[in-house]
């Protein structure tokens, strides 16, 4: 999407690749919103360090680097002997799955790559073959956030106010985003809205990042305190809530997604407010029968206990806090203690619809269409 | 209630009086929990700077220092002439009201004072009888939430995990507090426990003044994010809510109370948890016929772009931070916005019952029972 900088706009990826260096770019994600800045990573370890370091995060945005470290990686490969090539390949896969262990994203992004690498017959052509493999992945990334963005906007009405959670937004993914993009898509067809964007304590990803994506594209908007949505729902100031997904039960509908998002749920069902989860197509979870089986991380106590931020006067009026370094406060009593769950589930009752790049389903009609939705078995 | 400095354990109230120096004491919340001063005011206008500035806060307690403060104007007094004493009752009181203009608690509890004065037929007397009155105001409000306590213990068993939201602790009150009076008693008689205290963005009071009050008083318990409880409540771990309330309606049973409390209750509805308001009488309006009519204060907004706290390591095992110095971060986006409703409205189809100090009475009830409850009409 569009970022502006010092008065330039320039469009931008979260992570790309520049083939005549062998380099990995990626959006410098942990210094915003205060700061703006690309990083380049010079071989794949430094791209696997990128990813555990959470230079980049996000569902997307970790397959695709993923994907384009494993061709940085193999493209380094000096020499012709295939089996000392295969051998350093599978270092390479190895190294950058190990960069964040749980996560599906990027085994399944380089098993993309490796598969597709198979058709080549040299070390050449397989390091050819896997550059373009990654270009490919990370194209249909966007173009899959595309998809989820035209289909989307059709919920997006002139003078709707819509809440959002947590950040769905283009920096999880390599372009567009999920949960943004109908947004992103109805801006660009003109139509004028106002997105409230929860806090989504305790990481705050809704004041930061997707504050900062609406910012840069110029979607009126406003954060809230978690606390507040209910409120302005009763109050009937809000028409519409879309948030993403972390993995959806492709059997039940159910929806694991940031921490709060269950709560939102409950509260649009109560006020009859469609709920509506979007998706790329990679976090559905074929196998898992019950929401409730899907592990629930707890996160360390520091996250609730403070917040990160930069030391400023609470009426300063500063503006486009670049290079600001951020701190982090004791916000809590020192005495006490947190419980931080970091995700929640949410059942197919309370959600409206899943919007996917093919169209917008019921929650419990994605496993009457798995084979339209890629379920293999 | 007990506070441990430096290993030293005392009790204190949040507000008492110095007659022998003419003098009113305060906690100074503004720097709790990160360091525990008690301030002494020298006269009634640093009392009622003292109430301006949020040195103290909570309906109870300004209420009683609003009380001791117009009875140390009133002691301050020197002369026998009853006109001039007159005209200077009714500076202090308009000085000490102008403090917090829209409180009513303060009004209340000064009209109370210079009504009993009218007894006193000289200067002395009346100045005898403020103090007095005073005092007795302190001690009901302490009383009244003793008998809160007394009632709400009941409602809490061995091994119960209990949430609640913001404070409406003894630090809003002269002692003991509302919707911690349950907790304190149940602790008293020797249950065990769990208090899941919600952090209550944006101003924090339950992870800074409810984790306080809770560590302090060796209640078991833990701060979790706004955003936590829906899940914890899904998966079983919470058996009951209590809250406080800012304003109840007599008529309707509807609760005023700081944002997030009406989104609590929803989800309190929907997983058949009991969800308890716990009020001094004083928080009851009977005039009020619907809750959408309470005026929902809208807050300055760096409350939600940001967070005050200590600065210092996010792994730090830090403890007892006396004297550390609070600063305000910006955690959201620069260019970003914020909309900040301070209250929201809990309807009583959502409220299992309300805790007074006469006694637990369904929300709906409160307008039956209203002469009872102290309606005068």
């Amino acid at each position: 999407m569009n970022v502006t900088v010092r008065g330039q706009t320039r469009h931008y990826r979260t992570v790309t690749f520049d083939a005549a260096l062998n380099q990995v770019h990626l959006i410098e994600q942990r210094l915003l919103p205060h700061e703006f800045k690309i990083v380049a990573t010079k071989n794949f370890r430094a791209t696997a360090a990128a990813i555990s370091d959470m230079v980049v995060r996000g569902a997307g945005a970790i397959g695709a680097t993923a994907a384009y470290g494993l061709a940085q990686g193999v493209r380094a490969f000096r020499g012709r002997d295939l089996e000392k090539f295969s051998r350093h390949v599978e270092t390479v896969y190895q190294t950058l799955q190990a960069a964040r262990p749980t996560a599906v994203d990027p085994v399944n992004a380089m098993n993309t790559v490796r598969h597709l690498m198979q058709r080549g017959e040299t070390v050449a052509e397989q390091q050819a073959i896997a550059l373009a493999a990654a270009e490919e992945f990370a194209n249909e990334d966007a173009h899959h956030c595309d998809a989820i963005g035209r289909h989307g906007a059709k919920l997006i009405r002139n003078g709707m106010r819509v809440l959002t959670h947590c950040n769905a937004g283009w920096l999880a993914f390599v372009d567009v985003g999920s949960a943004t993009a109908p947004l992103y898509a109805a801006q660009a067809a003109g139509r004028r809205f106002h997105v409230f964007c929860d806090e989504t304590r305790p990481r705050s990803q809704g004041a930061t990042l997707t504050a900062w994506e609406l910012a840069q594209q110029g979607v009126s908007h406003q954060i809230i305190a978690d606390n507040a949505a209910g409120h302005l729902m009763q109050r009937g100031e809000i028409d519409l809530v879309i948030v993403g997904s972390d993995r959806t039960l492709g059997r039940t509908g159910e929806v694991a997604n940031k921490i709060g998002t269950y709560t939102k749920a409950v509260l649009a069902k109560r006020h009859g407010i469609p709920f509506y989860v979007a998706i790329p197509l990679s976090t559905i979870d074929w196998k898992l029968k019950r929401g409730f089986d899907i592990p629930i991380e707890e996160r360390h106590e520091h996250e609730v206990l403070g917040a990160w931020g930069v030391e400023q006067s609470p009426s300063a009026k500063v503006k486009n806090l670049v290079n600001a370094k951020r701190t982090y406060v004791r916000v809590a009593n020192p005495t006490s203690g947190a419980r931080n769950p970091g995700f929640d589930v949410t059942p197919a009752e309370l959600i409206t619809g899943i919007i996917t790049p093919l169209g917008i389903f019921k929650p419990t009609e994605l496993w009457k269409q798995r084979q339209k939705l890629g379920f293999n078995s």
